[in-house]
């Protein structure tokens, strides 16, 4: 597991990093950098949702005991999907408020809905009949992760319909999806692990 | 062997993760998303052919019991291929359909030909008399990779050369040989390894 | 920890690393290199900035023994600010002898104290009670660190204010702040720790 | 050490796959790839010249036993350097046909010498007195590393002076450089080492 994960790290943090090419692209106009505040938004939500996903690799990783071919490449699909979040997320700050508003807003939608799909494909290969896991592995957790990985496709489907009535309705939708993601690993997030 | 791959992981991760500006590059009309889809195709083509030698990489560094200068320089070389990738990648993406279509689809072929050729030095040169190689590396794996390696250049000299006759049947060899990949990897990667 | 610092490694590099597009962005006319003077200071200074943050990122991983999802959570937005870095500093390098002078100073400033202030919700959320400190940490070095982090955002407010009566001497302060930390390195830093 | 390697192999790592971007910058007519050559060379010429550095940057730091925080700034001194290498890079690859070609050979060979200045001020402030290495660690290494540090900076800055006489047999000695490391690993660097 450890190369994968400095793989998948390595992808994660560059992602991540990348997304500041979208308010580079987004400020054309250096004289009025408060304009460009969908640009902003919309780093910091991709950057959170890129986050958060990466602490759930790193939660799922830790159950894990051993790997085969197909759960790498089941990885690599997974982390397609994260390289290619900053693409979405440029065009929404570029166009949330232009006449391409609704389909940067479906492009942001469906990437993250084959992302969170990938997730349930990479968890569920290694999870069903605890084929990959650790014998030790809590089973109250993993019901855990199972529960939360099943509604992530469905949830970002449904802001990304949302976009046919309101393309910044969706928008705001993935803002709340990611602020909830933060409130509740604050409120949930206090048990604390040992240093690994 | 610890700190070449932690280079090597960062160059695969990050020249895969770069594939994205390939599809930035590709999409100068947003309003028109769905037009752009030789751009979405060539990125994952890429991502998942580095994905899959980033995986090949894993497996020989695996079989590895110790470093020298000239096998880190060809490693070099290699690296150095993996990281142009995605210059090809975006002359596909913007020029399949256009009057450059051949001499993208040509570019793209002939970088996964030096690539592959620097991946059949790195191997050899661990390989032959088992210079590098660990005392225990099961032989029947050493055959099986120098099975797997030696097709290579040809496959993708092939497919590149069919370029002259069509650059779309070209691109759509890229796609099949990195379909193959992953199928091949599904049928066959099953076998447990334990988690390292 | 050791997944959370390579993480955080990543972005740290990628950010740094990055800067150099700012750069490239400012040197329009490459027969007049010497003009984007601008631009290799604001890259130097950055560059400095990030890589002084990234030592105490180490120094303070070094001290903490387990960490939980908030300690993380809190993390990926200081990371968020760490990534955010490029885009001011271009903006410096583009801008300072031009009529966005302000904004632009501003808007380095204001990234800083943004940057700061994670920064102290990080250390603050580890070192309160000892919550997630190491039981052999040093009183003396956790009370070093708190009294080094307090007045970072105020320095960085300070010289952010000084840009309403001059840009340049706001980013002279940026200079001034980066080669500070230089000095008292290189005058405190002598003190040899064993490699880790 | 570790964490100062995972930061360096990062930014080394970074800074070899962010050449690409000369390449892409010199296609601008990609019906007429072969006339971009001196971006694919200069591409390569980087590439193996920061891969030699990292090689040489990871034999130092094997010799390391602790580090403090001199050393540390030293080293991001040494990396800001190593980061700043895609830029003059895409100067040579963009303007050695043009009336820019020898500003472009300086601004590359200027950015070399302050890299090997770097490189000498990292390893002699860990060797002098043996302030920071091993205590087992080969005199004859040790010695051997000091010969091969001290020209650096000179010869880059040959290399560099020759442009005011020609541009292009300066950058034919930036090539001819990196040649002869490759050369010199391969004839050299045979001595197999335990795998780290």
């Amino acid at each position: 597991m450890a190369r994968l994960e400095t793989f998948a790290d390595g992808v994660f943090a560059i992602a991540a990093t990348l997304l500041i090419l979208s308010v580079d692209g987004a400020v054309h106009d250096p004289g009025n950098l408060t304009h460009a505040w969908p640009a902003y938004l919309a780093y910091a939500v991709s950057f959170v949702t890129i986050g958060i996903m990466w602490i759930n690799h790193h939660t799922l990783a830790g159950l894990v005991a051993r790997v085969d071919r197909r759960f790498m490449v089941a990885n690599i699909g997974l982390l397609m999907c994260i390289a290619f979040v900053p693409f979405p997320t440029r065009l929404l700050a570029e166009h949330i408020r232009d006449s391409s508003a609704r389909d940067a807003a479906l492009a942001y939608g469906f990437t993250l809905v084959v992302t969170s799909v990938f997730f349930n494909a990479v968890w569920f290969y290694a999870a069903v009949g605890r084929r990959l896991l650790r014998d030790d592995a809590d089973p109250r957790v993993i019901a855990g992760i199972t529960r939360a990985y099943i509604p992530g496709p469905w949830i970002y489907l449904g802001a990304a319909l949302v976009a046919f009535g309101s393309a910044t309705a969706s928008a705001v939708l993935y803002l709340v999806i990611a602020a909830f993601y933060i409130v509740e690993s604050s409120i949930l997030g206090g048990r604390a692990q040992t240093a690994d």
